[in-house]
This record gives C-alpha cells, structure tokens and sequence, in this order.
C-alpha cells in the first residue's frame, strides 16, 4: 500500500483541531484589529533570491528549495523557494507597495512558514508564525501599543499568569561596556546570557571564560545581570534606560501595565533588534512569543532606513499549552452539529429535507444522516453517527412521527426523549443553542472584523 | 536593486485585499458549518510519490517540487511537492485517519494549491482551492445536500442570478451508445461536447466528423444534446434519469430548488466523475464552480471503494466578479479603525492610551498617530494618516482640549467636528459603529461557528 502519512515533520489538522486553531487566530486577530492593525497575506513562494543570504549560513540550509520546472528541471536547479518567516517577505512587499501603505504601517500576518529543520517534539517543518509589526515611526507608543495588543491576546485566550519582560538592546551594550567587554566579544556574552535561564549565573561565567572574557569583566556583567537591577540603577548610558522608563509610563492605564516587567538579563538571540526587546513569560513554561524593535531591517529591500517594531506570537507553543491546561471554551471542544435528522425511508426524505432548510434559516448546524433508518439497522448507525459527530441531538422521525406531524429528540448527552410537533422543532433547538453557546468576554463580534 | 515583485504568477494580498478574501471565506464556512461539515487542513508539501502520478502526464509537468537538502541537495532530486489540489490529500487523509472519522465524512477545506500553469488574466500559480466532500454514502441525500450548501453559498454572497445546471455522467454514457457512438470514442466525444458554449452545435459536430465519428452518430448525439431534452424523454437507461428525478424531487423545499436545472449537454471534463455533476453558471459570467459524484477516486491510498460526492467553489473568480459588480458590503470596503486618535505633545500620550484602553475595551477599533501634532505638522500629518487608514473619525486633542477634559472629534467624510467631554467619547463612537456595521441577512454569527 502506498504512504498515507503526512511528509516528515508536518501534521494534518483534523475537525478539532482545526476549530481550536481557527479560534485562537480568531482572537489574535479580533484584538490586532480593535488595534489598528491590517491583515497581509504573501505568497508561499518567493523567487530564491529574495531569501537567500537572509538568515545565516545555518538558515539557509533549511529553506525548502523549489525545482526549476519543465525543460530546466533536470539541471536540478532551484529558483524559488517556501516561506522561511514573515518578516523578509514584509520587508519585501514594504518596498514593492510603499506608495500604497500609509505612512504608519500597521500590519498582521498569521501565515504558516517552513523550515527543513529536524523534527522533534513540538518543533514542526510547517507551522504558523503570528506576527504583528508596525513599520515607520520610531515612537515609543508604537512599543507600548503593542505590547498592549499583546496582552489583550493572552487575557483573551484565557491566560493571566503572563509576564512581559522588557529590555533594551543598548542597554545591554552599554552595561557590557561598562563592565569592561569590548564590542568584539558582545555577541559572544549575549548568546551566553541568553541560556541563563538553563545554565544559571555560574554557568554563564564559566562559558565567557572559556570565550577568554577577562574574569573581572565576566564576573561584574553577571553580578550585574543577576542583581535585581532597576531601571534607575542603570550605571551607564541614561538613553536606553530613558526610553524603557518611558513606556512604562506610558504603559500605565493600559493593558500591559500589569505584566511588565524589566528584565535586565533579557538578551533575545536575533542580531537585528536596535531598541526595546521583549518576551512573554508563562510561569513553568517558558515564553510564547517576542519582539522588539528593529530599525535597520526593513529597509533590505529599499536602501531606505525604515524604524520598525514588530512582535511574533508563538502559535503552536500557545496551542499546546491551551489544549494541556484544558483552556478551550466548551464550544470549541464539542463543535459537532446542533442537531442530526433520521428519517424513515425515502418518501420521508424530502420532508426531513425541508425541517433542515427551516433549520438552517435559523442558523442551526444541521446534519441530515444520509440514509433511510427503516432499511438494515440505520437507525443505530444514525444514533452511533451523531454520536461520533458529537450532536447535541438527533431528531428521529418513524412512521408514528410522521404520521402525527411529530418528532422524537433524542439528548445524546442525557439520552433522554422528547417528542414535540415539528413545527417546534426550530424553537426547542434554537433556544437550547442560545443557551450552551457562549464567547469569551470582550470579544463579541462586531462588523467586517469579525472575519 | 533587488527585486521586489512577488515571484510569477503570485499575489500580495494588501489589506484591502485579505479583507474581501475573508469575507467570501468566511460566509462560505459559516454555510458549510451549518450543513454539518467539519473543517480540514492538510500540509502544503506532500511526499512526491503522494502526487506523481495522479493528475495525468500533463498535470505531473506543472507540480512545483521540492530540492532534497543536505547533502542531498546536489544531487538535484526531488522528494517533496506542493499541494495540487485539495482532493488527493482528502483521499490520503481518509486511507490514513478512517478510524477515527466519522462513517460519512464531510468535510470542507479551503487552502492554496500551487501550479506552474503559464500566469494568465485570473490564472494564478498559486490560488485557493474551496472544497466541500461527503465520503462514504451514496445516498441521493449527499447530493442534495450539497446543492443546497453551494445555493446559500452564493445567496449568502448575493449573487441571485445563477443557475446550477446538473447532468449525469452515466446519463452521458447511455444518450452516447444510444446515438450510435461506442465506448472507445465517449472521451473524444465528451471532450468535443464540453466545447458546446464555446463552438456551437455545428462546432461539435464537425469536431466528432473529424475524430472519425460516423456522420449520422455524431448528428444524433448533438441534436439530442442541443434539443430541449426534458428529463422524461431521456430515451434509454432509465437509472441514471431515475436519479436526477429523485434529486430533483428532494431539491423541493431546499434552496437549490429555484437554481437547478438539467443540462444533458453538461459534460464536465475531468474523467473521474460516475454520477451526477454539476456547475454553477451565472449569467454573462460562466462556471463559478462544480462538482459531482466521483465513487472511484477516494479510495486511491486504501484499496477499498469509497463513495463520494464533492463540490469545488471557484474562490478566485467569484472574488473577481464580485469586485467587478461592487458587491461587497460597505463594512469590507471601508474597514478602516473607527477612530484615529491624536495627542499634542508627550505628556498628553498617557492619556490618549487610556482613552484607547477604553475604547477597545468597547470592541471599537481604534489607532493612535503614534507621533506628537505640536511638533513640526503633525496635526496634518495625522489627519492625512486616518484618511489614508479610511478611518470614521479623528479624534483631535490639543491644549484646549487637553484643558477642558474634552475632544475634538473630526467625522472624515464630512469634515464635520463636533466637541464633546472625553468621557463621551465611547458612547458617541459606539452608537456610530452599531449604526454604520451590519451583517448580510442571515449570517449572524453564532458561537464556535463564526471562526
């Protein structure tokens, strides 16, 4: 027989696993938009040249690689390639549309990338990136409105034991400076601070000694990071500390103020941030998402200096969590139909046939079970179906039913019966809909956003 | 400089454009949810062997494949390919997740598929696909059903003017034999009939003279195709009229009712069809999708025969049509934030993002002109920003406001301002968004269904 899995490293979305996906990005994008920020959407596809040499030697080996088609085909040469993030084809489309954007471009973009890398728990070939970046002012707000958005998104998936932590990429420069660690090595002790979450304070330590740090300097950065440094402690360099103080100003009153929180040992590995960095810290699970501000990249394309801010959810991380610590509204998780019809035999189908058309009109799921329950033993198999499709109940017409213009309604949950007129059909499951739906709070829909 | 176009063929989707796109998605699923049909998604890339081989010589040209990599990548070799349409990784999902689907499976997917067809007007390299399949009954139900759902569809988009022409593939077959032509020459024979629109009667039959037809075969077949053939005049193998009349006959009631009629000159080309099939056809425009019964093709990756029924909605082209008719609703053609609000200087931006934080919290979408109107001329700056972001309002605070706790609330279609206490501001803006927004008529969302 031939493979039915899926390629190496990527999943299909059954149903439920569908819905809970479409949910989550239903709330991220409610909430991006109520912010002002515009949906974007760009090819899977970008000609090769436009992502190669974009993300490092080790990047580059896990672009997908597109086979040149047709007659070329057999040079075995590739001249397109598969997404590999969202911010180089941003980059791209700023430069190509610019005339078009406003002045201010606030966009989000919640498009799946791939990348050929080892697959591993958790770690996909084909996932989801959630990005919202705002490109051309460098003013605070931009910082402090997104971090506001940020968090609207956690509260409205259902998370409040969030942190955001907050830093500046100068600051860190300037407090390795101070410290006595030249600019060479400040790559270097940034990528050893950034696992002192894992390795802790003497682990860091160790490793810029074995990157031949000078002791003193080594031990005063991590005595440094480590202390509970405050912002007004900040020994050097009074411009970042300035900026991080005023988004804290201006964060209060927002949703953010409550979760910021200044970190000065927040590193972020990527080399292209130039401002404030930030991570969302989940307790016991570690981040699901960052950003920062990054100036010098969006220009790529235009040899423009283009300011930029921008911030990536982690999608897959947010959807593992939720399903482990059984976040989902009950809606998401028993989505079958509201109700399955069961009909007799094929005279009666033409009428169960109409009861769905009413049905529908009132905006109910409706499943008809497509064959006759008198024949063979369907009336169990349409039972054993709505059961499978989680129904809130199957309605069952039989020849008493039909001959009293009634129906039975079966509650699969309590297997109880009721039988009403037909004509009450639309009522009954109307109001009981009504009833067992809810939305999480605050983000009812409203309008073109609901989309 | 380096390119910036999208690669060929492809599409940025600008906000604009993801909106609409959205918007026709979105009324598509909320159809198909209320028929009972359950989402999938499925992996772009699939194994090669997956898709070699399953779209004839022709088809095999225009799959895009992917580089191995590593080591791997020199030798030019291909072990990937991106998905080429939705109906083959539904015949792999069904072979490798059947346990743990329900016994009729219905399910709609709405994904890209990518092609490497010569780009032409309305002719993509990448595109959306818009399925909707019921596997594994072949009840008549099915595809009345799904007659039914395609006929919401397009009520929901507002098209009111098209016809669902429907025939059936064994029909064909029986009407051929019956005019003389043998099963050898049906293909040709089908292939010169779907020209029927395009080359007229006397077109079809010079083309079956051509592919040595006999003369008075190939007359007989076209006047019968070509005649005002009723349904009850079919002259011989009444089984497939049979089924037509019983979909007819169910249809009553449903809202296909009024749109469907038989076409025995319907051909469709793809080969796999062995029921009923059918197509949508709007005036002036021709097919906006089609489907059939294809009882052969699921089973592909399993060995067993599955029966199956299925519809395609041609995404791309009802976009078109609808822009060139101007039917999208006002809320997606205007979707800028409801109100842009600006602030004086820097002390006054806390309170411009509280009054934010407020406003959101009403679910009104609302930006903030990130940089400060005293400096420089920014106030014109920002007004042309809203009107560049087709915002409602702008709301203007300068000292006077800012002095007398109120707002200057600038409505940009009619460049009226009108000042009122900040703390009206939610109100007024809300009572405005509730009378500007509404939904198509009976598309009112409703719990986990209005993803």
């Amino acid at each position: 027989m031939p493979q039915t899995q899926p390629a190496r490293g990527m999943r299909d979305f059954l149903p439920e696993d569908v819905r809970r996906r479409h949910y989550v990005i239903d709330v991220v994008r409610r909430v991006y938009e109520r912010y002002g920020f515009e949906p974007l959407e760009t090819p899977a596809l970008e000609n090769i040249e436009t992502l190669t040499g974009k993300y490092g030697d080790e990047g580059n080996k896990l672009i997908f690689k597109v086979l040149r088609r047709g007659e070329h085909e057999a040079s075995g040469e590739a001249d397109l390639a598969l997404r590999y993030d969202l911010t180089v084809p941003l980059a791209r489309v700023v430069a190509e549309h610019r005339g078009k954007l406003p002045r201010v471009f606030k966009r989000y973009q919640i498009q799946p990338v791939w990348r050929a890398d080892r697959p591993a728990r958790g770690r996909f070939r084909e996932f989801y990136q959630c990005d919202v970046d705002a490109i051309g002012s460098t003013s605070p707000i931009v910082e402090v409105e997104m971090l506001s958005a940020v968090s609207d998104v956690l509260l409205g998936l259902g998370f409040d034991d969030f942190k955001i932590r907050i830093n500046h990429r100068q600051l860190l420069t300037d407090v390795l400076l101070y410290a006595g660690i030249g600019h060479g090595d400040h790559t270097t002790a940034l990528v050893a601070l950034d696992k002192l979450d894992k390795i802790g304070a003497d682990g860091v330590t160790r490793e810029l000694l074995s990157r031949d740090i000078a002791p003193a300097a080594a031990q005063q950065f991590v005595a440094m990071m480590t202390h509970d440094m405050r912002l007004a402690d900040v020994p050097a360099g009074r411009g970042a500390a300035d900026e991080l103080e005023e988004i804290f100003r201006l964060a209060r009153g927002t949703s953010a103020e409550r979760h910021l929180t200044f970190d000065p040992g927040l590193a972020r590995g990527l080399s292209y941030y130039t401002g404030a960095i930030m991570e969302i810290a989940v307790s016991g699970i570690g981040s699901l998402g960052g950003g920062g501000r990054y100036d010098g990249l969006i220009g790529m394309f235009s040899s423009e200096a283009i300011p930029a801010c921008g911030f990536s959810l982690g999608l897959e991380r947010i959807l593992v969590v939720m399903s482990e610590r059984g976040m989902f509204p009950a809606e998401v998780n028993t989505s079958g139909p509201d109700v399955v019809l069961a009909f007799p035999d094929d005279t009666a189908a033409e009428l169960v046939l109409r009861l769905a058309t009413q049905l529908r009109a009132a905006d109910l799921r409706v499943d008809v079970y497509p064959e006759s329950t008198k024949q063979g033993k369907h009336l169990g198999k349409a039972l054993k179906y709505a059961s499978e499709r989680k129904a809130a109940f199957v309605a069952i017409i039989e020849e008493r039913e039909l001959a009293a213009n009634e129906v039975r309604l079966r509650n699969t949950t309590t297997r109880e019966d009721v039988r009403m007129p037909q004509t009450e059909l639309v009522q009954f499951l109307s109001a009981h809909a009504a009833s067992s739906s809810s939305r999480p709070s605050g983000l009812a829909p409203r309008g073109p956003d609901s989309e």
